[in-house]
């Protein structure tokens, strides 16, 4: 029997533990798509307790406490931190085979160096050993960072954001990790949303021009990027129901957009056209400026109407979509290549079941602009596991080039995250080891070292062109 | 080689052994799910030979006679039940890989004491040792229940059903396993189908209420669930196409129901309206009496008429339906939520790519009400099987809480299918003990024992209520 | 740590090793289904190097070579050979995990005896050697044909084809290997397609029958039906958007049709209640003849189109299609199933998320007409790799009786391709000798040696009924 997540954690034969503790373990991280926020990294936050590290914002976490029936006020509500600790421990018990068990170890053993098991009897001493070290500065936001080798981070960003700390971060000498926004124009498109004039009045004030027209939203986008572009931006980013097409002349989307603005409801029908038009000026632009396209989809948002009306969004009352038709995906990209001016793009669905559709359209649309130009991103949220990850990379690698693929992201509102990776790096090695062990590829570790590197951090590094130099 | 089926079967490692042996194998069955006959069990049913047991009913068996190019009349028709069961040896044969090969096995073993293999050579000698066993009392209805160490049995019954041979067993005190009944109400609902009419007639009988409205169809119904309560019922179960959600004023939904009362045929969105209206009146019901609600779906039924019009139902003629709009499942859950009327609720989709929509679908709807108030249920019929059961399993363990899972049932109509339990516990202690050997879970005994004892049986214990004590 | 693809190449237990070796890899190659030129046999075609057999027309290299950003140019351009040939080398080490890593090197093996790794480094050496051996007449057309132990092959043929390239085979008695027309009437269904009534022309001509009604179409086509089977043809095959099922009157079938001969655009309902009657004409007449009925659906083609502009279809832009109801294809098989007309049929997606639902259905029109009647198709294109020929089986297994499945083909437009039966066969052996080493299956090598060897070669000679005799 192995140890509980000893250092060959999820490493069973030679070769796997040779990849990692050669070459995939000791690669910084790139982290080009996560929810942080760039004031907590500006302001150094420090963390009262681990309570407030762990419980203060993280969904799955409050999914799985409700799941074992605890009290939302142990979850969300107004129980002392250490009450809610215990709760918590005592709901891990209960998650075996679930990837926060894993991730929880990997955070206590790499941040705090706790080498045993959270459960409802060892809370105490966790409890007493984290907060300990959360009072000292060399755990404060910006420590954990550089404690996670961490060059690059890409936050998620609205379009009327003023990227302020952003500005500052960059401005401040004394810390040498890049922080970039990403452009998240969820809200520009979201004409269906009962706020989505209010946004407009934002979007007009922040980039100066009117918005009265999709023409004009479209010309405020616009100079909203480039404002994005002079700090740093790279990288794009789209929540959507799914990948849709479904085109309309111009005049068509202006006349839905002015029955929206006109405080009339649109159809379904019209709402589809608005978005597809806004999607396919949105490549364009992005192509035009050299910035990756992130396009994630497949999620049923706010699922629970009584949570929603308590907590807002990320709540833990989110799930998967069933509906998301490969055909528009495929044809939405032909909409952009046809004219040349399909950007880098990387398809997210949180659907796994989309796995082997997505492997097959990215494959109709690679181009020698870029090696691996579209991309199938790294298992996503509900599939950020290993059988999710194992399953994501073994697609990949069927259909199409897994030593191009970018690899993972944190995809994380906390400063904890950073394990995710080296979650990641296990398992793809483990993977990749397993096929040299099993002969199925040679055991040529010149190709093989590039492969893992690659995937680990050098691939992501080539692929969005930032400059890591500024650092 | 491990030996074929041998006891520590499909356990592959020395934990999984363990957690087997000593926590899993010595756990008693709560059937909370089967299509057994009561009246079988208060006559205490006894079989004339094993192609009785086996074919007489099992269109699991039948489908797959007929992939092996038997004649019909050796698998449902009059051929003499040796020669049936000299075409079922031979077909199993040819079963590799399907679990019926290791369910039969596993019968033959548990309740006959036959170690060897069944296949076309020793076709007799099973015949004879098996029909020798069956002739005598300890074989009886009553007799393999309680070999197979029982504690309750739910049955699947109809509003309308008197429920006359669940009362006999209840009355009777030389048979100490709870045999009650479960509220399965499908044809209340089916106004599409010719026969409703009828069906509504039968009901008002049964219920005194004269059923000619659909509020008139709750109030009778209600009167039933009341008679269903008074019998032990805590348990209800439905057969949908999906779950689906198209809410729409009550108003409407009466005049659904009175176009199909007056004999016109009703469309498609009405039949949705009309059983969306039903099931969130059901929904509330279950809640305010404390039943679980289970919903089984995903199934295209009766799809070769040639055979449906010789046979009937469950004839071996059913296929998995690829339509099951997951928005819907979590809509429908959601107004019952909203009003805080959501009772515990199973979903099982008869699709396995419905795995990880239901997973995150079930995490939206917890609450402090219960441990793990909303489920998702067991792999069912065509999943039942060891892939089937594992995805099923760590689909559930990557979402949610494994640990709080209710585990296993029968489905069946045979007193010789209990085993699948012991194919079911085998399954999950390789699946658990797999974790744990890999360092992924510690070996932490207390708790394992908890996690393997409460999905073996405690679980359900607690999450139906029964009063066990009354056996 | 195993050599890279020895002997036992994808044989880990010793029952695996001795059913592939002492079974599985002496059965000839049935290969019903490929793309192969009849031309190129007849003619026995000879190649001037290795990029021409392996980069000419393999639209899966295409599409690799793009996600490596290689141009153009040394895909399908005008780059001289060698370069293309180093280009597919260098992508080729990026191809971890992809089937056309073990497809290239056992091609390279058994073919051309080389033992060592494509690489870029060793492109230059593995060039030359297959140059050489290619210049020899040991390595025509029709001697790789007999090097790979082939009995019979069925290219894929229009209706309108004279047939005239199987005949001049049939009548050469140098060349002893079968090679029939299979039926594949596409483009007599598509309608839409713009150049139907051309095609129709061609038909009309070939067939001597006018076509210019629906039934008339169905004449032409009998016709020509009883010319391909007099040319030995007993296998059908149609590409299909998905098995669909919206039956119409025979007028509103002959009104879709005169509408679009008289050149109007048919709607998608109109384009589906044709093809629904087409189809059901088409299975009715395979069932009459006792042909095999082959479906593959489940495909987008020609995706992207500023390559298809440039290179038409087969270019290496199609993709898995995520829209295939079930349903229809049950009522489908239903509909000729009900009058007794359903000929032995294979279904074959594209999307391997409808394994299970495929496995289900098939079950249910399984008949003693012949044994197997209903087959799933072995993993397809996309599929063709180790986890989904797994999947495929395991399904299979799970839900039917996986000894009489039918197995193999190449689907392939080159004469190295025969070695994807060796990389299946390891597969299926691989996953039945475990079975048997885990004590899933008896080690009854009696049965095993049926099994194995059926579903290499046996059960498909069974299932067409080929006179090999004629050899």
């Amino acid at each position: 029997m192995k140890a509980f997540m000893d250092k060959d954690f999820l490493l069973s034969t030679e070769t796997a533990k040779k990849l990692y503790h050669e070459y995939a373990e000791k690669m910084p991280i790139l982290d080009y798509h996560c929810h942080i926020d760039p004031r907590e990294i500006y302001e150094d936050r420090r963390f009262g307790n681990i309570t407030q590290v762990w419980l203060g914002a993280d969904h799955y976490k409050w999914r799985q406490m409700r799941s074992n029936g605890v009290e939302e006020r142990f979850i969300t509500g107004d129980a002392p931190d250490r009450e809610k600790f215990q709760k918590w421990a005592e709901t891990l018990e209960m998650a075996i085979g679930n990837p926060l068990y894993h991730w929880s170890h990997l955070e206590l053993k790499k941040y705090f160096g706790y080498e045993g098991c959270l459960n409802s009897r060892t809370a105490e001493e966790v409890w007493n050993l984290c907060n300990e070290q959360l009072a000292r500065p060399d755990h404060s936001a910006r420590s954990l960072i550089r404690m996670s080798n961490v060059t690059l981070v890409c936050t998620t960003d609205d379009p009327a954001d003023s990227l302020e700390w952003h500005k500052k971060i960059a401005e401040d000498d004394t810390f040498d990790v890049q922080v970039l926004p990403a452009w998240r124009p969820d809200r520009a498109m979201n004409l269906e949303k009962p706020d989505y004039p209010d946004y407009l009045e934002r979007l007009s004030e922040a980039s100066g021009v009117r918005v009265n027209s999709f023409a004009s939203l479209l010309e405020a986008l616009d100079r909203r990027m480039d404002h994005f572009a002079a700090n740093g931006c790279r990288v794009s980013d789209h929540g959507l129901e799914y990948v849709m097409y479904d085109p309309a002349p111009e005049k068509a989307v202006e006349a839905v957009f002015a029955k929206r603005l006109a405080g009339e409801t649109v159809t379904k029908h019209e709402e589809h056209i608005f978005k597809t038009a806004f999607m396919v000026a949105m490549g364009r632009a992005y192509h035009r400026r050299g910035w990756v396209m992130q396009l994630h989809y497949g999620v049923k948002r706010d699922n629970n109407e009584s949570i929603f009306r308590r907590l807002g969004p990320d709540a833990g009352i989110d799930s998967i979509a069933s509906m998301a038709p490969a055909s528009e995906t495929a044809d939405y990209l032909n909409a952009l290549a046809g004219t040349d001016e399909l950007p880098r793009t990387i398809l997210y669905s949180l659907n796994p079941i989309d796995n082997a559709a997505i492997g097959t359209i990215i494959g109709c649309f690679q181009d020698s602009s870029c090696v691996g130009k579209v991309q199938q991103g790294s298992a996503w949220w509900f599939n950020d596991n290993k059988t999710g990850m194992l399953d994501q990379m073994t697609s990949l690698a069927n259909l199409g080039l897994l030593g191009n693929f970018i690899g993972m992201l944190t995809d994380s509102r906390s400063f904890l995250s950073y394990t995710r990776h080296e979650y990641f790096r296990r398992i793809l090695c483990e993977l990749i080891g397993g096929w040299v062990e099993n002969g199925e590829y040679p055991a040529d570790y010149e190709v093989l070292e590039k492969i893992v590197k690659g995937i680990s951090y050098n691939n992501a590094v080539r692929y969005f062109g930032f400059d890591l130099q500024k650092r």
